[in-house]
């Protein structure tokens, strides 16, 4: 009911303030028997982790996720997996200057009127370092379905977008540059722009396009559990996203039917796929893909006005090392909340065999 | 499980098929001593019902509902509300040329893949008279909520835009057309094009706009359930749903943190609201804005290739009374799952009293 | 949350009271492709109807169960099942002398209290009516799992016991008397002895046992749901059950371990069945077997205190046609809570397929 | 779904094996602005743990709790409580004689057969060690609601039964003897027998009673949620429990309804309480009270036949430091479950106000 559950069969259970002992999780519902691959856990995490590049923030977290039960020999035995990441190198200091104050668009004036207190150092639960815990029951989930391919990479940097169709694309270059965009050129132009925001201590939004393939038809709970609706509800769940579409989205807005239809192969398949492989909430057995919009980071290394506990207007610069642009990031959390919700509901459709 | 249940606290759960006996559903978990305006319930299904106006089908559907329990001498008791809304007027031979071929863009295919067996009838389960129910639904939970006032207006239709800020409309005319438009010059220009498109035997998509204003600080529930998350996945659980963004949306990807962050006044408010009314996923007492992408209809009246459960494709023409475009009447479907998340989330509140 | 739901995947939600338009509930997660035996579920609701013999209530109510939808050409289509049972015979007079009076050891005070309005009308929402319902759940809930065999009968009435194990006992002779006791001699007793207290207008109270049969094994999610920690549940549910255990049940604290521990035989089965079927909360394969305790229905036909709502004692005499003893009439409510946990608990195993 | 969720708004969800890293949980749902008592928590734990006196297991675990989230400066934050409790004595060692084998009465036979792998050493999940993690649950839970009183103690073990009813106990002399026996004489004939039974290898099991005091009217969700039937739940989800009966329990199921029905004095409480503060699901106001049958411990220290993964029948004794009667131990257990129920249902029933 208080929302750090995520899930049905396959339920994510998160905890963790950003300066708080630990981060950490338990992930219920997965089969046993599964052979888990913890190096690419590790490199998951590695994908999120801050201090990877030039264009992101320079801020260290090691990341270190320690598995405490659930698994046996390498194993899954069918048993919760709890799991921590121990926070090792936050300096509550850092965030005295916030004690008193709330940043304009973060949630720190909403948690107090929610909950009375609330723990201001680095944003406390609603800092982004909570999506960790989400990379590694994703990185877990990807594992329950290894056939499903999930690839998500930045699509557009504040202006500058890629102006192909996700198939002209070659996935094999996302993790190639700084920005996660497989196409190199616009890449370059996106890693520019973002050197030229952050050194104008400003921020820059941005969307993440996550394709997935091979998936099997029949995946969808109609009528309020659609597909696409959980996929919607997971990536809005994620920290600074203003939107989802999938398919055709809010262009498919502005067609006409005809045009918008997509007409069957004999084999099942269908010819366009303006419906972005979901019928009715169900898979059809086509790419499903899906468009997430991130907004600017709020933290701003310039001048702001800020709100203090005594209602006050003063002005305040954010410390610290933040993030220019969310997106690159962003990426692997999107894959994460992706593969929870196929595994997810792969298990559920096992109801009907 | 099965995705015919909607809320935390307040529970809507439906059922029925678009030819079968009934609809119908119960609502569990409204509170007790509630005097339920009747009328207002059924103003609200007559929003929905199809019929209405030239610009939508003319196909007849009764939507009397029937409230069998729950309710005493007015008031609701704080027992589930059982409700019916018997089919009246489906005629089954209508649907007979669907019996063995799979519609374009429908769920046909995907339901049989899914459960090996579906009823044929008119869309079965997967037809938007399923959303009755909702409307029944969500014109108790306006009544839980009675100072949150949710106002749902058709923004565009095909290429046709309002183009103002919702803040310049008058809510009081979205009923004064057909189109459900609020700015009377663009409602005619949509409704003319709406009339041009069904000439054709051809649909067209739009988006709707939904403002909540009035809401109390303090509603939602981090980190899955965010407010926001779950008014997505609300929508997206509408049929014909495409996309959704609040606030800032897909635009908001677009801007710098200095031009995106919302200023405080001294009283906790906001000089603008590019949030959308939602901080962390937590309710900050700014009005919460919208947008909802709809496509276009599947069914055409004019010929196009069906697949046949023998793998062969065939020319096919719809038949039946279809809307050419769905958003006029999906406004009071937009309304209601908003009305069914603001009130599920104002009792979860009370958990911090 | 509001506790009229039962089951995980397999969910039961019902509605309804006593005395209102009818009953009903929707069955969702329903596997689909099952071929429904509308004959059989309609023998399993004669067996809950009162008036089937001299020793229960000659109150007919004719539990007529109407399905709306999730079913097609008599097969299961994996949609929810909606269904009502009308009540027909209801008259509302019958009760107006408890419209200001609660009554002993009965729900109305509690009601009142807790939601400040209640159907006063025959126990409203808390009149044993409602496990008609649960009838009609339980009667497809068997039919998905049609290999498990579940037999409840009266084990006890008042003072009177069976004194076998179940082993011992022929339960094709459970219907064959109106107590529902197997053993011949002693359904004779039982049945004597309701008839001397229904002269005295009085009630007793009795015992059910019920014995599931055949079961896989496996099925059991620990370590909170346990699978006998879900049948006590069920049970407990029922109205009037007063106590629940299963195997060596209460008897079993008395013993020690080396009397009381299963030795097992070579292919897994064990030699004695003390555990009843379940070790550390999943099936083992062997009999599952458990009693379940009910008090005497509290409604007399002899004057008892009654409190009014302005808190004075007054002496009123219980009208209407009430059971003397409810176990008779019970049972196939004990077997229709039994095979909602089976199925649910079968199809929740499908997960380690 | 999997079972390690406890709760609907106040929800525990645990994970940890007997012999892996840690055990621990998450709390989820806990109010804002308590002030925890941790050396209330920290004595709740060492009622629990091993080693207290001579009549338990001398097996040392040092159940050190440690939180690592959901508390800022001593307070609730409404977000949630992570925790863990590290296994720091364990010794794989001891166990590796059961790799191979199945235990009678354990579990290790029907989690080999559920999930295809177990983890073996000292019964994995399956141990009663999990229960420690209840432990902390329900010390946070009893401090969300501090006027109600909850007081269990072993009311038997084997034949030695309190022959008092409870109202004639000082609750303040349960912690007062290894047994947790209040009546001091039949505190000394326990103690006597376990010693007994522990010089013979062997086990005895008993019961405890539960006393709830001070209970608010109105706690309980009918019908599926009534509130002793979640109480019956949550005690069977406890290893070791066969049997659960609350007020006149299986004693009730002899009497007469005019026996048994709790006149009302003029203020809503009643003269007699067979009832056990319980009508329809919902608190009365008047004390709860029930009865738990735990069975014998299976571990004996003494030669038994175990099953091999072969299908052959070997003799083999069990090793270690097992508890000879688990109940004292499992006093503050069955306090913690209930407390996680009471706190539960008090938060669900703010729906209401």
């Amino acid at each position: 009911m208080s929302g750090n559950t995520f899930g049905k069969l396959l339920k994510l259970t998160t905890f963790g303030e950003s300066h708080g002992e630990a981060l950490g999780g338990i992930l219920d519902g997965c089969p046993a028997g599964i052979t888990l691959d913890f190096d690419f856990i590790r490199s998951e995490m590695q994908r999120r982790k801050p201090g990877q590049s030039s264009i992101v923030t320079q801020r260290k977290e090691e990341d270190e996720v320690q598995f405490l039960s659930g698994i046996f020999e390498g194993k899954t035995t069918g048993t919760p997996i709890g799991f921590i990441i121990p926070n090792t190198n936050q300096k509550s200091d850092d965030y005295s200057h916030i004690k008193d104050t709330y940043r304009p668009s973060h949630a720190d004036y909403v948690y107090e009127q929610k909950y009375g207190i609330r723990d201001y150092r680095g944003g406390g639960r609603s800092s982004a370092r909570e999506t960790a815990t989400r990379v590694v029951g994703g990185a877990i989930a990807k594992q329950i379905i290894p056939n499903i391919k999930i690839n998500a990479f930045v699509s557009s940097v504040g202006d500058i977008f890629i102006d192909k169709p996700y198939q002209d694309l070659d996935f094999s270059k996302i993790e190639s540059n700084a920005v996660r965009c497989p196409d190199t050129a616009t890449a370059k132009k996106m890693e520019q722009h973002i050197k030229e925001i952050k050194k104008q201590g400003d921020t820059v939004g941005g969307t993440i396009t996550c394709v997935i393939q091979n998936v099997p038809i029949g995946l969808g709970e109609p009528v309020f559990d659609k597909l696409h609706a959980e996929l919607g509800k997971a990536m809005l769940s994620i920290n600074a996203v203003k939107g989802f579409e999938f398919g055709s989205g809010f262009c498919g807005a502005k067609m006409k039917g005809s045009e918008h239809n997509d007409s069957f192969n004999s084999d099942g398949t269908t010819k366009s796929n303006l419906s972005g492989g979901i019928q009715g909430g169900i898979s059809n057995g086509m790419d499903i893909y899906f468009r997430v919009a991130f907004k600017p980071v709020a933290t701003l290394l310039q001048k702001q006005e800020v709100l203090t506990n005594q209602g006050d207007i003063i002005a305040q610069q954010g410390k610290g090392r933040h993030d220019p642009c969310v997106v690159p990031r962003a990426v692997p959390i999107v894959e994460a909340m992706t593969a929870l919700v196929m595994a997810d509901y792969f298990l559920l459709d096992k109801l009907y065999l």
